[in-house]
């Protein structure tokens, strides 16, 4: 355990206060013109300006100055853990995410339906973005062409989209090796990458994957736009300290897309039901209600901020920010003690992926001190009151806000 | 290697995109009076303005709060290496500077030449900066002077000005111990301190330097500026992870005074030659457009902006402030991908010293948030939207900027 989390936990004390953490996924956007507006500046937010009005704003980074988390570390940092300390792959995240348990030896691994062209180069890394029913019919298609390779149990599970999952069980007390490089080139134009094993026992693994890939292609040959796979995130099984034990938090998950309930999970929060499809929102919100008096943390995922700015949309994030902002006052008619709105990264439509932006957070509880800041935006966020943080100073501060810490030192 | 400059060394990748690090040397200052202007302030600077207007502005604290940076750890700072945790000594520096390759078991030690009044006090610690010419032929007398000390081969460079460097040669695989006391009180109106080991394998090497000490004086007695020596800076031989390893970055040095150069050397940047005398900028922007092509990162550095400030002269060191930028345009015309102004620490002229006030620091990029900003001083910076930062953040921040980041983590 980290040192600033060791000492959190010697701190933290059960109370009924409550504590909402929004995260809306990459919400933190770049002007498309300099000194320009953002995403968030853009959008017409009356329910989050009004809140912002009362509350604390602030920034934060989720793992360092400059870098660029990935989902799994920006959500590790914003629940207290710090992400170069505790690492997670995103296979593992996923199959989590999914409901698949794993057992020590296996491998989990997360891909990529892909397009492609001849001489195999890579035309569309997530394969148009296949829908959810044609995910899980190429899915069956796999599962058929491959079951086991090497009298290695494989299997293989559809998530969203263009993701899938891939687990290899391991047999008879072997341990299969995780460290493997890339076989997705993470560029267009190039053929796939041939997986490498970084160690010794990982050699077999490697030999697995590369064994996938071949009979996968051969196995999708006849469809013109699912014609390939691409793996990155390789991983076995991770160990973190839970909630209830870091943060005596009896903490739920509200989240619509597995890998945010693979990590809610893996940090020992309840991975709620959400009715609806997508995002959900109307949906999430109804659990939140329906579930209030059972928990005292939930941490309530909103993804679309992030997929529209991956996908470059700078109008349709900000339809996306103002579609949260209508939801806004539903959650604060339930009363939370402390209510943060935070994003786990920056996604600028500017850039179609994630970024290194610091990301504006907002605390409301009735323990804050003057803020002027106006809105929930970057602008008004860099000279909130809070200033600019390392994610993993967040939870403390809700703990703090929700009275739930005890005073350090006599 | 440090766990973050570890993690940046991981996600680095090699780009097109060139970064141009100019380095004005203690330019952060203060106010002669209070809530007066600073050099920055206080000198126009058009270029400077306009470039602000469409930059992000911010302050790095090299070292720590309240530390008062030496040039060492404050340019080790700026290139991403924490001076806490990577400790070069100044006559290391120096020797690297001017060209001398340092063995194993060698100690070099940086010196200036001092003028000594009646009862051996330090009257200036500087012997009023003699010329260059000056500087050689002291050098000369002291190298007939002493060619070796008990066995121990001696070795004296001149450096500019008032500094020059001596290298103990280790002799049969010995190794001279490098933990030392100063000779240089630091103050005037007191004599030179007597060196003092710190360690067993520092004895031997202590007393080689007060040998020196007194030999020296020796030599000098008719001369009645230079007639003194003082040291502090001992140094055996560093070892540093590649700014080519570190960062993938092609880096080049364009500097004209030996530390800096020697500096840029150790980190592994290709150290350019610069046509003309003492600052030389319109040298150091022709070598850097010669060399345009060939690098991705250029480190520039300003040296007068601290020399005046050393001298406690407000007025010369705005002068200086100014020169700088009547050249920026040229500097700009290059088309740099981002562009970073920033000091290795303070040195106001109201102290004549270094100080531990934050550096105001710039970076003009096409990735970045609204800043309204409107000038590069220190004022203007504290409420920049990069916020109040360590040094090590700023490597980190150009790498991101100039798209040279993988993302961490999935």
């Amino acid at each position: 355990m980290s040192d600033l989390l060791q000492t959190i936990r010697g701190l933290s004390k059960k109370t009924e206060s409550k504590i909402v953490m929004v995260v809306l996924d990459g919400v933190g956007g770049l002007p498309l013109e300099p000194n320009g507006e953002t995403e968030l500046a853009t959008a017409k937010t009356p329910n989050l300006d009004a809140l912002a009005a009362t509350s604390q704003l602030g920034q934060v980074e989720l793992v360092g100055a400059g870098i660029t988390p990935g989902s799994g570390p920006g959500h590790l940092s914003l629940f207290g853990y710090d992400p170069l300390h505790y690492v997670v792959g995103r296979g593992a995240l996923s199959a989590v995410g999914i409901g698949v348990k794993l057992n020590k030896g296996d491998v989990a691994v997360r891909g990529n339906f892909a397009t492609l062209g001849a001489g195999r180069v890579v035309e569309d890394r997530r394969a148009g973005r296949p829908s959810d029913e044609k995910n899980a019919e190429i899915v069956a298609q796999l599962k058929a062409a491959i079951p086991e390779i090497d009298g290695v149990p494989v299997e293989i599970y559809t998530e969203s989209e263009h993701r899938f999952v891939v687990v290899f069980r391991a047999q008879g007390g072997e341990v299969l090796g995780a460290n493997i490089g890339d076989v997705d080139p993470q560029a267009i134009g190039v053929p796939p990458l041939r997986a490498e094993a970084h160690d010794d026992a990982s050699v077999k693994t490697a030999g697995l994957v590369n064994t996938f890939v071949d009979r996968a292609e051969a196995a999708l040959k006849d469809d013109a736009q699912v014609n390939g796979v691409l793996f990155r995130g390789y991983s076995d099984v991770p160990h973190f300290p839970s909630f209830d034990d870091a943060y005596k938090l009896n903490a739920a998950c509200i989240a619509s897309y597995p890998m945010y309930k693979g990590l809610a999970s893996l940090v020992g929060m309840d991975v709620l039901d959400v009715p609806g499809e997508e995002d959900a929102l109307e949906g999430k919100v109804q659990v939140l209600r329906e579930h209030w008096e059972k928990y005292d943390f939930f941490f309530f995922h909103v993804k679309k901020t992030d997929s529209t700015g991956e996908d470059g949309n700078f109008a349709a994030k900000v339809k996306k920010i103002e579609l949260f902002d209508a939801l806004l006052p539903d959650i604060l008619a339930l009363g939370p003690d402390v209510l943060c709105i935070v994003g786990d990264h920056s996604t600028p439509s500017k850039l179609s992926t994630h970024s290194w932006h610091p990301v504006p957070v907002l605390i409301r509880s009735d323990h804050g001190r003057k803020d002027l800041t106006a809105r929930y935006t970057e602008e008004e966020a860099q000279r909130g009151s809070l200033g600019l943080r390392h994610g993993t100073d967040l939870m403390p501060l809700l703990m703090a806000n929700a009275l739930k810490l005890n005073k350090y030192g006599a």
